[in-house]
């Protein structure tokens, strides 16, 4: 009884936090933007909230930044366990999902779960990056991932050994580059504990400069050529669950910093 | 500068009881439900604002009820004004967008709304039906649309009147009956202040019993073949934006109070 009211008052805070450290920041003449009437908006942690709903909604689209005033929020959000949690209770409802379904166990059962921020995390990088308040960096981008220091996400970790262990055939796909990335990132996935994939596929030299939709569908549509039933598909941006052959059911992951087309 | 800090006193006061009258739902041992552990999901407005994150992203589908333990924490959200705030903020990028369009301008550019809870408010009802906590009520929702008392959204006819001014043709599409409702929601519309649009497309004998994303395909695909470019569409439901010929871009509004297939 205890834990739970101490559980609810560290909730209450958070909350409180979040609009309070929204003000910090709004508050800062310097630091607010100006285009967006944040008071017009509605303010704050309330404006933020909206943000970040438009984003996951798919209704906010090719943004390059966080808008400057979420700073604070977007961090608390990421850092406070908001993330975890929302993280957790999308990976419950996969978990629901998988356990409805027949596999047909003839070596077509298939799954795609995308690399960065699905499985694992370049939050160290963008804490960096103010949480994506700052553009995109790709030399940044490309120095970090080559140190193949990304952790695992704990919730797909434990979905990718759930799927292991029921018979699918795990395909990672992603978007990044095959040459200057490939070693980098087959290390990374192998010393965070993603073992016993069946492939892990890289944006090779033809798919250069494609967005992620048309590459990404254009592999989904090889491996459904091959014979492969995509039962699931996970990813933490809607260009990985888009377009063509994307599977039976996609589970968009959140991520409110960054954007890719 | 004193209406700057009421305003995020107010907002802080707001999170702050979006958390306790979720604590307050929770801890009434008649309403706890059995299966859901609310403490392992994280407890009260964390777990209801994962749960309608999860909603609004498409991730949990054909959802029956509103959690029993979010019912005040949905109560907050629709009538505190963060519905409102959200609304308003996916209505103006619908704005930025309409901006850049180019019209043709030939009679052919088009502009899809679903109806219920996009044009026009079910919140009234629906307080009655303990915010979707109640299950779905097929004649009860039939009385009370018969009564034609719906209220607009102010945010969608703010927008129903700009798309009518760049000189959109407006198409209203709805999953109503269109024997039984047909003359209620015509007149609803209109005195609500729904004038000028193309067309009010009802659902006919011919689709009864079909879902949604079937039934508004067929009617979006005849559109088409019409010769009409569909340039945006808006519902509160996924099912209003998904199938086949959605649009060039389409928006989801929210709306956590129930789920149509």
């Amino acid at each position: 009884m205890i834990s739970s009211t101490m559980q609810r008052l560290k909730e209450a805070i958070v909350l409180l936090f979040l609009a309070i450290c929204s003000k910090a920041v709004n508050s800062n003449p310097y630091r607010r933007p100006p285009i967006i009437d944040t008071e017009a908006a509605g303010g704050g942690a309330a404006y933020c909230l909206s943000w970040r709903l438009a984003v996951e909604a798919n209704n906010i689209r090719a943004w390059r930044t966080v808008p400057t005033q979420c700073l604070r929020y977007i961090e608390c959000y990421m850092t406070w366990g908001q993330y975890e949690r929302d993280l957790n209770f999308i990976v419950d409802n996969i978990n629901d999902y998988i356990d409805e379904i027949i596999l047909k166990s003839d070596d077509s059962d298939a799954w795609i779960l995308d690399v960065d921020d699905t499985c694992i995390s370049n939050l160290l990088y963008y804490k960096r990056k103010r949480f994506g308040c700052d553009p995109f960096d790709p030399m940044g981008f490309k120095t970090w991932a080559s140190k193949a220091e990304c952790s695992a996400v704990p919730a797909v970790l434990k979905l990718f050994n759930k799927l292991r262990a029921k018979g699918f055939k795990i395909f990672l796909v992603t978007g990044r580059d095959e040459i200057t990335l490939g070693q980098a990132t087959l290390y990374n996935l192998h010393n965070q504990g993603f073992i016993g994939y069946e492939r892990l596929i890289l944006r090779s030299e033809a798919y250069r400069g494609k967005s992620a939709i048309i590459y990404k569908s254009e592999i989904r549509k090889q491996l459904a050529e091959e014979g492969y039933k995509i039962w699931g598909n996970v990813g933490d941006q809607w260009s990985d669950i888009q377009g063509e052959y994307v599977g039976e059911r996609t589970f968009k992951l959140p991520n409110p910093m960054y954007f890719v087309p």
